[in-house]
């Protein structure tokens, strides 16, 4: 009989969880262990606990679940920001924590790592409202607690928390049946939905799709592209789903952001018969602080596992089927499509300042045909989510969560999870400060990213929607960005500090050649703003004022 | 009328507070502004969120009490495990944090930061267990809630959880009284817990004192040396309490660690006809793994607000009333003494590499008088947990959270808590990786720590205590620790890295001369580990194969 951890490792390698990332401790030496001991699963040590819940993040967006290690108490209530991001972002994250063994629980002796109050159950309820599931494993209750959780998981996208004592971690298991049921559709009730949503479709004379990022969140890509491709209909894209559908695709209309950016594809989307959202949350940030205005009789809503048309809601009809149904159900048509518009060329050259019209455009044109992109929040993410990207390439932001810190570990999960491909991060100077000594780990196993800083002199986002972009806070320590790599053991990445057109263009050259990884202080006029971190600036601003 | 937040600041600046750690965000504006505002209260921007919680705990153990400001979900949780930390170890953190308009709340919009289901409780819900009490500050409340925080907070020592909607903030206070009441001890059951206390010192021939850190917490230290000096009694300090009292004192008898270390100090305090242990935890790491062996029939415990003698509970006995009344009550008597054994000299000299004889007797003689030491958690703190104090010097360790990451930015915060003094932060390459970046802001805020990097190539102290000591989660990322100092932007500190004898001689030369910062990376063999953190290592391990 395999252990209890090696059961639940055997489940989640069996689910596409190849690297645990984490930080090790006494109380959770089992899971690391087991984890090194694995023949097809590779401990990613990282430098503290919240960055390998980033990096665990990034890595689910990228291969559609993860799992993360961390010791009682102390790590895993680090990490528990990482986790609530994944929890809002919905991304299955397994969260394996050891704890101590069951006598000392049941003792309630006063070890490290506790309160001091003798409550082993504290850190599960602090856990249990940034999780879907949990379960402490025992030999008894593995098999069918593991299949529970990996369901949940999966049928929320969203994290469980995995709680493993140290005597029983290595105890062999009681058996049980394995494999959990794949979420099936209630037939009657998708049948309905589909024909509902048919029915619109066919009488409508303009229509467009909203994809949500929650389409890539549960792998539905192909059956998205394929309804859209069989419906030959357009869509746009929100902010937190940029790419989920490939941007060269020809029915693509452009970045859809409410009244703050792109007012061709404002009116577009705004003004169809015919409005298919498929689980895009309109959130502030999505939404362009809530200045999209579709007219809900107008607006039909593919869910995760429901769907709502003309009022009505058919529940049990999972996303991924609806999808597929709709695609088999079409009717080639012509709907009228827009383009994208054009994007602007860089400006600028040799000396001149890098302004906003000479950086992001550059930035843009250097984006290849399937990097991935991961974006900070903040002015960067708000400057890069209206590139225009080539084909394959993906962008990848935490848009509802926002916890600046998160990109750059978020990129070393995404880099782990496809050494394949060109990874591109892409920070703030403020952003990076919380989370930089992840940079050294990217060295440690062998992937070598490109990586954007931002050098704005503090926290420019927050310039824009205090009130007085002078105050003191806005400051950050003034780091020599430029030595980073070096001090962290990154000695033979290609490094620079730029300020002008010319060096920003050297830097490209050189980064795009670079045999090893590459880090780019970007420097800036403290305001260089991308045009919607000024609008959502103004936006909030009036938003805040009037409630 | 002052506003909620004027209020609420102006009355932590009457007990203590006079800076705020904090990284700002858009909710918690109203927060930040008001700090930059106060005349008396400066803002002390951190990192991230976590640095700043451990910060504000490092400033908490100098100052008797501290404040963080953070923002709604994403600022606070990442903070959440300093804050335990400061919970575990009684410290009055008291958090600060901006929400939502409660407009927006009572819409339940999906917001940025929120989990996207609406709920604008559920962070206070997963801080509750953390904090002693918490409360969302209204105009109508905030006088009679500050002062219930402030009581609880004094009362337990333990942190409190302040939430402010972002529309209250600087509305106008409704008045009423201020003033929190100062808890005082019943008369009667105080009496009756000194009499029974002074009886059973009248009938022992031999007694000890046992200080806890509790004692340092309640800023009771006067009193205890005046219960001690009025006495005459000798008194052994457990680890967590290293430094409550003098170690020059002549009542000194040493670190007592069970059965670990000193096993001189062990048979004087366990053969002792009265063991009077003010506050002292008998935690894992705090009792010699568990082997400490006090008779119950001849202990006394004098607790932050009761006394136990004799299987009797005095309760309504506060810790500074007792200790003031048995000062009151003493009879000068000759009590038995021990004297600290003498510490073994510094070994070799010049090439010779830095064994753990060569290095601990070396660092023990760089501390001066009055010097503020913060020791990480592992096997730096193990070392010199056991260096003979000068007079005056403190000692600062996090026994019980034992959360690795934490001396860096403690020492941040301690400093800041008192500019005056010289700080030396002792931390090991695996703990520093946590938090490294915090270096940067010791120069940012002009202070001038003396920080050395124990490098012994990973985490050794969990090399000591797992099954594997060469397995791969142990080891960490390869930094040149001597350059991070220049890339955190701290250009004209001393900086050195250090290998042999005569090496760390020169840099302990030059970093007490130098007029900046000084860090310095002190590299041994990765199994050169202090004696108690050998012999920790065994214990722990015997324990857990015993439960």
């Amino acid at each position: 009989m395999p252990t209890v951890i090696d059961h639940v490792l055997g489940r989640l390698r069996e689910i596409g969880v190849a690297d645990v990332f984490g930080v090790p401790g006494d109380y959770s030496f089992g899971v690391s262990d087991a984890v090194v001991a694995h023949p097809d699963i590779a401990w990613i040590g990282c430098s503290n606990e919240l960055n390998a819940a980033y990096a665990a993040d990034g890595y689910a967006r990228i291969k559609g679940a993860a799992a993360i290690s961390t010791t009682f108490g102390v790590g895993e209530l680090s990490a528990i920001n990482g986790i609530a991001g994944s929890f809002a972002e919905q991304l299955p994250v397994f969260h394996l924590v050891g704890t101590p063994d069951t006598a000392t629980q049941r003792r309630r002796a006063i070890m490290h790592h506790t309160l001091g109050l003798g409550d082993y159950d504290v850190y599960r309820r602090m856990t249990e409202p940034v999780v879907c599931a949990y379960a402490e494993l025992t030999p008894e209750n593995v098999v069918v607690e593991t299949e529970r959780l990996i369901a949940a998981a999966i049928y929320h996208r969203r994290p469980v928390y995995l709680t493993f004592p140290a005597d029983l971690i290595n105890k062999p298991i009681v058996e049980g049946p394995v494999g959990h049921p794949r979420t099936t559709s209630d037939p009657e009730s998708l049948e309905a939905a589909v024909e509902a949503i048919v029915g619109q479709l066919e009488e409508a004379t303009t229509a467009v799709v909203l994809p949500g990022i929650l389409v890539r969140r549960a792998g539905a890509e192909d059956e998205l592209r394929a309804f859209i491709d069989a419906w030959r209909l357009p869509f746009a894209t929100m902010f937190m789903a940029k790419s989920v559908l490939d941007e060269q695709h020809p029915g693509y209309a452009g970045m859809y952001d409410g009244a703050l950016m792109n007012s061709g594809v404002k009116e577009f989307v705004e003004s169809r018969d015919l409005v298919i959202d498929v689980a895009s949350p309109f959130s502030d940030f999505n939404s362009g602080a809530f200045t999209s205005q579709i007219d809900p009789q107008r607006l039909i809503t593919i869910g995760h596992h429901d769907v709502q048309v003309a009022g009505r809601t058919y529940p049990g009809a999972e996303l991924r089927d609806v999808l597929a149904a709709l695609a088999a159900a079409a009717t080639a048509r012509e709907w009228p499509r827009v383009v994208p518009e054009p994007r602007p060329d860089p400006v600028g050259a040799g000396a001149d300042p890098l302004s906003v019209e000479a950086l992001y455009p550059r930035w843009e044109r250097f984006i290849r045909p399937d990097d991935i992109v991961v974006a900070e929040t903040g002015t960067v993410s708000m400057g890069l989510g209206f590139a225009h990207l080539p084909a394959g390439a993906t962008f990848h932001n935490q848009t509802l969560w926002g916890s600046i810190g998160w990109a750059t570990p978020a990129a070393f999960g995404a880099a782990i999870a496809r050494r394949d491909r060109r990874v591109l991060l892409f920070t703030g100077d403020g952003s990076h400060q919380l989370t930089a000594q992840e940079i050294g780990q990217f060295k440690r196993y062998g992937v070598k990213p490109i990586v954007f800083v931002l050098n704005n002199d503090g926290y420019l986002i927050e310039r824009l929607l205090c009130k007085d972009p002078e105050i003191e806070y806005n400051d950050i320590a003034a780091w020599n960005y430029a030595l980073l790599p070096a001090a962290l053991g990154c000695d033979d990445w290609y490094t620079a500090r730029v300020a002008t057109c010319g060096e920003l263009d050297d830097a490209l050259a050189a980064a795009a050649d670079a045999a090893s990884g590459a880090y780019i202080e970007v420097v800036t006029d403290a305001y260089a703003a991308s045009p919607l971190a000024e609008a959502l600036g103004t936006a909030l601003k009036a938003l805040r004022k009037g409630s």
